[in-house]
């Protein structure tokens, strides 16, 4: 039987992280959100406030200042931080199954055979209904909040990686959770994995 | 029940008009693909040839010479026959349940309700194959050939919407075919059209 490795690249608010975690648990196998942040950290001995400081956007001012002081081998300090990901999600990948959100993990894992790259977008006015009910934003600015999530999300990949984000041919399988809710989602998602990994 | 109405949008060689086709088949409903240009030819009065060299490509300079004879109320001659397709897209799904392969069939039925948009790619070279294999292409030139179309639909799928083609918002489901092959791809659409229309 296949190794099973999904990576989920997700709209802010679609529910793709529920629908990943759902799915390692229906699945028994492990799920990666921001514990890559800790893995890198771990093996790459930067504090994990600064992969958290920047995650999933392009650095900060603050970071282009550290760059010169922290970058190792001559490379910019936010570039080290994605590099330390990268082998993050490529260590976990190699060593067992999992579900992985985000972070390009498509893009990290570009080499490796039989993986399952999702992108699950759902409506701008369900994500910003998600964003206040699920995640607590103030509803005054949840719609400008989404948008800017949107933006540093497409700026992170697009930078990153030799793609576009949000292109259906770099996912064998793209949802719009609205369409059957999280379960439904979930549901065709397995069914999907059962026909690609043929068990 | 729901009457089911699924539009697919699809890349040049992807196997999305076959996959149409095998899914009208098993769901026992109608299947439209360039016999919508007869219906819209009929109803317009306009040469069903002149939807056929227009078809899902913007006009050529011979046709923009016509604009000012033909065109019909002041609109361009390329724009009456757009508008001629969209009101046979419009009349087909009004009156009975069917699957409408490619010519904005998403847009054109923006305003109905219950209806499924699947946008169906493959990577580059299955489909450049599939040009050789299944249409006949000039091996030499298939490459070629398929960036055109490729360039062909998208220029006339965001001229004549407000939307952009090949974008995963656009659809409920995107699906890369050769992931699943034909059949398997066939196999999840069933059962995501299971789940949508709760039947």
């Amino acid at each position: 039987m296949a190794r099973k490795i999904i990576t989920i690249t997700r709209q802010y608010g679609s529910g793709g992280r529920e629908i990943g975690q759902r799915l390692a648990q229906s699945l028994g196998i492990e799920f990666y959100d921001n514990r890559l942040l800790e893995i890198a950290a771990k093996d790459s001995g930067i504090h994990k406030n600064h992969f958290e400081e920047n995650d999933e956007k392009r650095t900060n001012s603050f970071l282009y200042l550290l760059s010169t002081t922290y970058g190792q081998g001559g490379i910019p300090f936010d570039d080290t931080l994605f590099f330390a990901q990268l082998n993050a999600i490529q260590k976990v990948a190699s060593e067992h199954a999992c579900v992985i959100i985000g972070r390009c993990a498509d893009y990290a894992l570009r080499d490796f055979t039989g993986v399952i790259n999702l992108f699950i977008s759902a409506p701008f006015e369900d994500r910003v209904k998600r964003a206040i009910e699920v995640y607590g934003i103030d509803e005054k600015h949840a719609a400008d909040y989404v948008k800017r999530i949107d933006k540093q999300r497409t700026s992170y990949y697009n930078y990153y990686t030799d793609k576009r984000w949000a292109q259906p041919q770099n996912y064998q399988l793209c949802l719009d959770s609205s369409a059957l809710g999280i379960d439904g989602s979930v549901k065709l998602i397995e069914d999907f994995i059962k026909f690609y990994y043929k068990d």
